[in-house]
């Protein structure tokens, strides 16, 4: 395996295993996006005279080819690979000889690893929408399902004022959607072209079309200046994880209720016996443990956010490898809301309110009272606030 | 003073004292929107036949009159008022007398207060898209002077490949700006208005109009469910912060890069005097603070973030008393970030490139010369490489 | 008023007060120490022939009466000083004329504040300790009261096995101590001197003593080698804040449980009135407040534990004007972890179970059920947990 | 495979998938220690009665070969499992049918996970601080090598006064020595025997001894009271990732400099070969990048100790599923670690410094001559500071 900077000298094996660290594994979700990328760089290339036809149709071939296989498992990034990069152009080179070396003309990994992550998330943040958008979904239904019945309405975990299940079910709902919509907003960010932009400083002496490759790949717009496309690393990236962190928290708190909900002293709801865990040392448990571990994961989601901050915070502009750990807080945010958005529907789907055991207590109407005053007797609101505080002293 | 839930019992002072914490302080910057907010749910009342003409008249007089003194320094809000919703309730009553406490029929704080914040908020971007706009100019403007000098374009903090001031500031302002789009954005989890969820569960015999208040204090929409305000609470806050986070992020960068060419070994900039600060040990010392402390409070808007994502994290749902914490983080983010925009224009005009000074390896055109052989030559960029490697190899 | 390396040219207004932020304000607290350190200082010079016995009295005397004038509240620390460094030689050079200027000879603003801080650090550590102690002490009174109350013990927020208020109260004192224990050992880091490495890099041509400095002030190790100072900045105070955001932990977990239990579901405890606050629109409301900001407060200890790591964060060695920035969130965690420490004694006196309410659920003996099982007729424990299991699922 | 708590109900294989989440293979790591803590529990339970000599003997046998199987690789903790302790008590009753199910008695997942874990981190810790060790040896050789060569000493990035590479390579080896003393520490909270506390509280009707198990596993105290157990749960955890993180943040600081020295502008440094790596674009780099990653590493562990923080925050006392979560951060942040410690010692023994590029700026002795007009002069420092100044002003 040659990489592709490689010019004669021996490389540390521990050097490659610390450099390369998870890259390869990681980068096996970015093969996809890299074959869409690189044809599109291909067909610029010939659209601007730096490839011949018949090494276009080569080029376009064998990358769809190598794309195929790896979905059908046939290869994966290795560590010897050092990165998905370098493993496409190599099996590129291996079934094409020096054509294969065509491809990387007037680009860089900088802006090719960047193309294909942000094809990445530009698909990601729709099936992140989709999910988000169903855990909504579920939660109407349980509002078409049990919406009716009462529920207090807590303050400082006090009950406050009379609520009910679609009061409670519909607050989450709408913060979902509102979270669905900022999940779409961060698409402005991952919208830019990077290819031309190469290591950062374009390239000089090929004269590279990026219109060809933006319209090709559905980018609104040329990342501009070039030396903006470096810059901007960990931005699209961030934004996606904050939203990210807004749903988990969202979930996170539905959850928090949840086990609250279902504990013994309130016993507000069920939960279906294939979403609840049992203990290993007291026979008698049945454990909300998809609940807690949603709670927690909102723990994860914030820490992914703070620690792609921090990667690119006060660094100097330009390049840096840094930039290479950016990848494993993002996959890991992606991941695990992913999945949590995934175990959500059904576990809601088994949620069932106890109608008969929640009860309201007599003074959460106090404030519907005191307005009951305002609005038939006239009197200041701070007046009827005092009598009626003054029925509940006694 | 008297608090508004005031019902007889004693109130321990340590009580007060944590429980009130900073926030009489904090509330003084809300004043002016709290007043604003209160009148337009004071003319609500009236449109819903809750206040006479007579007493809306009084109370928006007196809430005019109550503003302007606070903005002229007559009054602030202090501890022993608890918070600046207090403060307000409680000079308009003794303006007023009982007429006074008619303003709070059909709210609670925890709208009140949000509807305030949310002003305050909406004002405050357009104060940063601002603050954001002036450093890109700058930067626009240190291009119109210095832009053609030549610059290493550098990747791995080495020389890699010609840049130039244009490129250098360039990338920076097309960044700066893109976060003036990012912050516009923020405005719309701020435009909903959370007037008429009162405590988070509507009010209950008291018909009272959202509409009213929303059109007239300029919110998009009215936040529905009434269960969703208080949900979303930290949400507008938290991406507020992460923009703020990236603007703060990206001139902490810019600040790297000139605290670096601004070293003896680099000399690449003088910066101008006024901008420089000495030594109390080293006469000779002209050192870059402005720039040091503006990376520094990178770190700062990053924990601001953090910590107002931490502090609605895991909440059940309803109001919690934890949610006022979420103003000091908040004011304290944009206070930095106001600070650091305002100082980097009349920073940046002072920023001079030492042409002389700045020397590019002559092997930073090697990537050129690789090109202009795939170019010229038809040879596929692999072996330009590997021709040009070698000839720098020697 | 002079700064310290005042060289003649202008100083922009902005830039002082952007550079000295909020400095001058937080020094305060720092003069004390500054005053004992600089009089060790003198003295040491003194003791090395560097400052005659006459300016030594000078010195002592007028930093006494500079140090008790501002113990008595005459002056303050102000913008115009720019630090409490510059404000002590000022006020030095006031009142002595040329002999204030001796006092700087061997040492440079950056170990003078360190020397402060740390100073300042040692005794709010065992401040700190002793709040811990005494919330400990404040379990011990009520495991005193009603240890033999029983109670639930939980797991998942759900019923597990009994338990009971001696090691409900129990387990948070001891976890307390173990805090203590932690604050303790943060006074290994903080007992290094700083004093003698000057701006980072020692005193060449002055014939300092620092054993001379570190006797006096009572430090444990001359930090060495003097480039060792700089670079551990932050460190003591990263740890610091780290114990300190274990404590607000331990303390805003209980603080959940308080909350829990006082819930009307829950009703296992009653808080005392004047540790609760009312709500502003419904009258019958008494929440846990202070409670709720103690959990709330947990989140901004760790903030400022995240600040402060990430002042320091990628700086190249030797001293920068981000380290200014370490004052604020270590400042910020120790108040709010001091006051907090300071309201939990008195309101855990007024904590009262109701053991009336508390009712154990009859399968929380389970697991006990299946021990006896074990040990009465020796069959293994697995078989007993399901033939336990399967009684309960009856 | 049986799950400990099986009681017959269908587990939804998402359900199982969510929950176990990457726990077994997470797991692995701990079965060695696991297996120990077993087999101490198992002698505790023949200690006490409660287990024949016999079924302890194949308890331990079969126990043993257990854990020597997985050490040679011949089974893994998978998905099935659920954990690592299901995976071993499911190992142990295939071996010994109804004998295996005796092992559970007086124990729960919780104290056994906890067991395990911290008779990890205790060696963990030893590996963590011999490769500190490493580091700061390491660079002792670098200061035998080439201690001698000057270096400036720099402030604000700005040459101060002069410096040597003793001085700088030695200011870091003393703040790893003090890493490694802060590593030391943490052994204290590991050191509390958690085995006997069961799920939190307890081993009703079962006479078993945590001294027995304290003795045969070495931990230094048990810890009490039982509940104190849970509550504990991540507190040594973050301890660890806290000096993980000072660790990383030094070695970050110390991969700064290295990049600066790098650059073609100071050119101070050279770097082994096998130590960079090149570019897949520009022939004639040769980058850092071990350097780069060792500094971008420094934001990763300060998130890992930020996720486990944020993991156990606000929870209610009592084990909760949460807690399973910090296995991953912890185990992140120690594998980074261990990783970066390993490469710095091969890639110090490359670094050196080029004597003569390494030019100081004449200035750089101003403080040493404003001291030597204070040592021979008497005049006050503050005067000599500012007549060395004019004399540089010139």
């Amino acid at each position: 395996m040659t990489r592709l900077w490689d010019k004669g000298q021996p490389l540390d094996e521990r050097v490659l295993r610390y450099t390369a660290g998870e890259d390869h594994a990681l980068d096996n979700r970015l093969v996809k996006y890299d074959v869409a990328a690189s044809i599109a760089h291909a067909e610029m290339l010939n659209a601007c005279g730096l490839l011949s036809p018949q090494d276009l149709k080569s080029i376009r071939d064998a990358l769809t080819a190598i794309g195929e296989a790896h979905a059908r498992g046939e290869w994966l990034v290795k560590l010897e690979h050092e990165d998905g990069q370098t493993a496409l152009e190599n099996l590129l080179t291996e079934k094409l000889g020096a054509t294969g070396g065509r491809l990387h003309a007037g680009r860089s990994r900088n802006d090719q690893v960047l193309a294909a992550l942000r094809l990445y998330m530009r698909e990601i943040v729709e099936e992140l929408r989709a999910g988000v958008g169903a855990v909504a979904d579920a939660l109407d239904q349980l509002i078409r399902r049990e919406g009716a019945t009462p529920l207090p309405g807590y303050t400082h975990t006090q009950q406050a004022m009379p609520s009910s299940v679609v009061l409670w079910a519909g607050g989450y709902a709408a913060e979902l959607r509102d979270d669905a919509e900022g999940l779409r907003m961060t698409q402005r960010r991952i919208a830019k072209n990077p290819l031309g932009s190469a290591a950062g400083y374009g390239t000089p002496n090929l004269p590279v079309s990026r219109e060809e490759t933006r319209t090709r790949l559905g980018f609104a717009v040329n990342q501009e200046p070039v030396t903006a496309v470096q810059l901007s690393r960990g931005k699209a990236e961030a934004q996606l994880l904050f939203e990210i962190a807004l749903v988990m928290q969202d979930v996170g708190r539905l959850a928090s209720d949840l086990i609250l909900f279902y504990s013994h002293e309130f016993a507000y709801v069920t939960l279906p016996a294939q979403f609840t865990t049992g203990s290993s040392i007291m026979p008698q448990k049945r454990n909300p443990d998809v609940f807690e571990l949603i709670r927690g994961h909102s723990a994860t989601a914030q820490a992914c956010l703070a620690e792609t901050l921090a990667i690119t915070s006060k660094l100097t502009s330009g390049y840096h490898r840094d930039l290479q750990l950016l990848k494993a807080p993002l996959f890991r945010g992606i991941d695990l809301c992913l999945a949590t958005l995934a175990i959500l529907p059904p576990a809601l789907d088994g949620v069932h309110f106890n109608k008969e055991r929640i009860a309201l207590d007599p003074s959460i109407h106090a404030a519907a009272e005191a307005n009951l005053l305002v609005a038939k007797e006239g009197i200041p609101f701070r007046d009827a606030y005092r009598r009626i505080a003054e029925k509940y002293r006694k």
